[in-house]
């Protein structure tokens, strides 16, 4: 097949991560007999300092026209003043509205190997394997905002369409799963998670061979650190979401590995790993790149329909795991250019 | 002294552990000759079968003539439904803006028997000794809502005031500990953050013996897991206080044992055991008092200035901590009952 990926590399590491998915897109490309072409756009911080504009219009009309993103990280020091009228971040948020990608989507599964890594107890983490869908258009994020000398105001909106459409996310494919969403909310006190739940619960309607629990917000910050592996297919909105999958982020032992997909809208979807730019090692090959090289498999899988593809990048990850040196953060030595060889070489060997 | 504190035992398990607060609040009376005047008063659920009203009048009128309040627990799935008019959270609410209590307190720290329950690892949690300071009386919990069928709103309002005294008083607790504030806002993407967090520079510059970090609260939910030691007083707004508590509770091992104060009004300060209701095991005799019996000891010290007494009842507990059968939820067999007789004996041995 032929297929059009706008690559953003971004700051920090972005670039590097990025440059090591698409190394691995070009050995799927050539292994299968598909067409991928790649161009970079600029996006964040090195969008700003470029062009003035972290999302350039030149960029939005390459997202507009792809079939897929793979976005290395935003964001840095050097852009991170909160009171500036320009920043990275806006970039990100801009992109996610202009492609409509409302579900956030973060698989979190243990590795044996990494596993070890985890701040929580062996006993805690045995069996996990849970996705998180996070709405990621809607809520506080995109709401109104005032600022006065005295006050500042932020407003979160949910409509029912936006609560539906994500929830039907959640429910597709939990049916796919181990058919249980947990749909995670503040209903005693927010009258949009009321409607959140009144949603949910009329969808569930729909699915009658899923099952459908409700959790509060607060509660669910526990249960995710007392016994995660409960969990199936958590949905929640976009704040929330923001928090709670990084918290059960960590479980898994390294942010590095864990990739990410924002899917749901009507032109491509956006992959990249859920680390930041982590400027203090940037540009010192010590990145890892597993997190962008399943975010790839990802994009394969979603954007372009390739699950067999996929399934063949994320074995070469799972064997690299297993036997490979790996990089600093999962307690290796290895370089992030070495680890992104050891996957192609396993790639290529079977 | 004289002091007229008001017990509000709400539902599920409140009764039981209110009463050992109860108890050892009368013990510290004779030992210390004070005479203090127990009254006590409907809230929650119980307020809404008895007066269909979370927190009637008469409550009201006897929390504004109080010197301080030991509350239970509130809430229970008999009255659960998000969208009943009535619930008994609408108590809670109502009961913290009427006292103007801004500040919820919540120290965390580690006792050796129980850190062996925490989910993370021991190398994670030594030397956890922290402090929450969660604004608990403004932002998007006191926003105006709407909801039609279509769509649902929630605002988030922050008033410098609001910000400000909530600010001073974490860097006041700071320099009682080990002069770190670390401020928590999504100051990336939210205005209310962002003059959070302008508000918390400026009042920085009048405590420079205080270090002032700034942490994005989705980063902070990662670093309570990877690196718990190194905060001392994290101060944060009402619902990012409400999630980050929660999950902080959870390291300790036990949610039975940990005690919060909500101060800073004009009048009484309210002292309650973190946990719920637990209807589950409630008239059982099966709950864990320790937490309900360290708010007391944080009302002796708060609301009554009685810091000697206070720490006489810590003391009790932590004997009682290492030496005495504990209740189920720490792993032991005792009743509510035998644990608070253990605490007054061994107050008494003192
Ligand atoms: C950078 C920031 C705006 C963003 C968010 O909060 O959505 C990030 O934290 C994320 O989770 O992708
Ligand atoms: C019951 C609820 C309204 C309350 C809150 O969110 O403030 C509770 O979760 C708490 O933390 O005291």
């Amino acid at each position: 097949m032929k297929a059009s990926i706008v690559v953003l590399p971004g700051d920090g590491i972005g670039p590097e991560v990025a440059s090591a998915g698409v190394a691995v897109l070009r050995q799927v490309a050539q292994r299968f007999g598909h067409e991928f072409a790649f161009t970079e756009h600029a996006i964040g911080g090195d969008a700003i300092d470029r062009f003035g504009d972290p999302l350039p219009p030149e960029t939005r009309e390459a997202l507009l026209a792809a079939d897929a993103v793979l976005l290395g990280a935003v964001g840095g020091p050097k852009w991170s003043d909160p009171n500036a009228s320009i920043r990275p971040e806006q970039g990100l948020l801009a992109m996610r509205k202009l492609l409509g990608v409302f579900a956030n989507v973060r698989p979190l599964k243990l590795h044996p190997r990494t596993a070890a890594l985890s701040p929580l107890k062996a006993e805690r983490t045995k069996g996990v394997d849970l996705v998180f869908i996070r709405e990621l258009t809607g809520g506080i994020y995109f709401g109104a905002k005032t600022r006065s000398d005295t006050d500042a105001t932020d407003e979160c909106r949910y409509s029912v369409e936006e609560i539906e459409r994500v929830l039907r996310h959640a429910f597709d494919l939990a049916r796919s799963r181990r058919r249980k969403v947990t749909s995670v909310d503040k209903a005693n006190v927010l009258e949009t998670s009321r409607l959140w739940r009144a949603v949910a619960t009329r969808v569930a309607a729909d699915y009658p061979d899923v099952e459908l629990e409700h959790q509060l917000v607060d509660s669910m910050a526990m249960h995710l650190l007392t016994r995660p592996a409960d969990y199936d297919v958590i949905v929640t909105e976009n704040m929330f979401g923001d928090i709670l999958t990084d918290e059960a982020s960590v479980l898994a032992g390294s942010l590095g590995l864990s990739p990410s997909a924002s899917i749901g809208g009507p032109g491509a979807g956006v992959y990249e790993p859920i680390h930041g730019s982590a400027p203090d090692i940037a540009g010192q090959s010590l990145a890892n790149p597993l997190g962008t090289i399943l975010s790839a498999a990802m994009l394969l899988r979603h954007s372009l329909g390739l699950a067999q593809e996929a399934a063949v990048v994320e074995a070469a990850v799972d064997q690299v795991l297993e036997h490979a040196n790996l990089t600093r953060d999962l307690g290796g030595s290895a370089t992030t250019h070495a680890v992104t060889r050891a996957v192609l070489d396993a790639f290529t060997a079977k």
